[in-house]
């Protein structure tokens, strides 16, 4: 009989942001959040449970709050304006590198240049730093999308901080052969940058790959994608309650990696469910 | 026996800017110019005898001049400003295709960014272009040239005008992945595009492909490169003396281009002793 071996990526989990929207969350207490804290939900839970952790899905919400955190993904401008202005103590907890891109957004479009994002327009991250934009923006996934948008002739372009650097490096190429002035902010955070790193590594030689997160977060899903470019038998799971033995059926090396905002005792559930298998 | 067609690019020859310096030369006339005027000899000499303009090394060999012409590629910053504040009538015949990345780097050497290059860093435009940065500036041909180079954060790049925009982006990329900042000016002219994507779409379907240019000439040996890469059999001369019958021989369809500082009547007398054989 085969005996499966585990191995995890050499970097995993979670990034300097995520532990420090954490570890505010936990001396905050009693506080709401505007929207999921983080992407994932068991954390958030536990969140909830241990220190009373409250999670709104936007302002509107509020009631009689008297602490709020803003999530790590950031919120739109005018959300956090409304709330300094208000009695309610903000505490932000806006990963710095999320932070960055919103400023970035900010000043370029003072500045007169057409900005363009690389991201979701649907993920929380990027609806904020568009919200900072008070000019032309484009928020885009692929360089065809903006084929017939006229641009200035001074463009800004920024990333999402979870997408993978080979796309941003193509829309940046993109626009060098439209447009004579390219601002370029790689604003892909390095712990992504490595995470994805060492998952395409691992994947390469492991004959199944698990990837754990929350089936919202954007870095979580290219981990995902990564590890299934390079070992077919590849799943996302949020936690071990989704893993199915057969998976692993035939298999010698089952390589583990997790998003971002996975907290590590998610992890070893995982690990520790598979070795009983 | 086979009828050889000669087909000329949809796109070649003299540029904007050289052919705004020949009428600047004409029109001033018993001038000297810094530097051969443009890379073609031939059209120099013509200057010569029919204007009696001189070419002259460097401002060094200035002796009783009262009119000097600054070559299309331009001259380093301070020779310009030596002959500036003379009491030398200074005709100015810089390419403004190329003033545009003297200005750019003079300016973002100013706002504290490194300043790349990429281009011939013995190319007289290239030369002229680094004289204006007063900082950092890292003159490249390949993006290996930057590996053991400390870069700052904040690095803007120009081209000199006459390079292939896909080795470009090369480099943009490279930075890219190493830099937060990156602001890209595409000063690659559009003469120069144009005559490229012309030589590359007849030189794919020639049986045999002639490049008319000095061989000094950064754009010509670009466009002798491409030709190249899609007919083996390409040659890129200057005069049509250099033209050799066995070329010719067993072949149906001669592409022909030129080089932005190739006169018409360069490529004329090509052409008619092509046809002759």
């Amino acid at each position: 009989m085969l005996i499966l071996k585990i191995e995890l990526a050499s970097n995993y989990g979670f990034c300097f942001g995520v532990k420090r929207a954490i570890k505010m969350a936990e001396n905050a207490k009693d506080a709401s959040t505007i929207g999921p804290l983080i992407h994932n939900n068991e954390e958030i839970n536990r969140l909830k449970i241990n220190f009373n952790v409250k999670t709104l899905n936007g302002i509107n919400e509020l009631q009689d709050e008297k602490k709020v955190i803003i999530r790590t993904h950031g919120i739109p401008k005018n959300d956090l304006e409304k709330l300094n202005a208000s009695k309610i103590d903000v505490i932000d907890a806006t990963c710095p590198f999320v932070t960055k891109p919103q400023q970035i957004c900010e000043k370029m479009s003072q500045d007169g240049y057409d900005i363009v994002i690389f991201g979701d327009e649907n993920h929380p991250e990027v609806k904020g730093v568009k919200s900072y934009a008070n000019g032309n923006v484009f928020v885009i996934l692929e360089e065809e999308e903006l084929e017939n948008i006229k641009l200035s002739q001074k463009v800004a372009v920024v990333s999402q901080t979870t997408r993978k650097v080979e796309k941003f490096m193509q829309i940046v190429n993109y626009l060098i052969s439209r447009v004579k002035e390219v601002r370029v902010f790689n604003t892909i955070c390095n712990a992504t940058f490595e995470n994805q790193e060492a998952v395409k590594n691992l994947s390469k030689k492991a004959d199944v790959m698990i990837v754990i997160g929350g089936k919202n977060s954007s870095n979580t899903k290219q981990l995902y994608l990564i590890a299934k470019n390079f070992c077919e038998d590849s799943y996302l799971i949020e936690s071990e309650n989704e893993i199915n033995s057969e998976w692993f059926e035939g298999k010698q090396l089952c390589g583990v990696s997790a998003g971002a905002s996975t907290p590590d005792w998610i992890i070893q559930k995982v690990i520790n469910k598979i070795e009983k298998i």
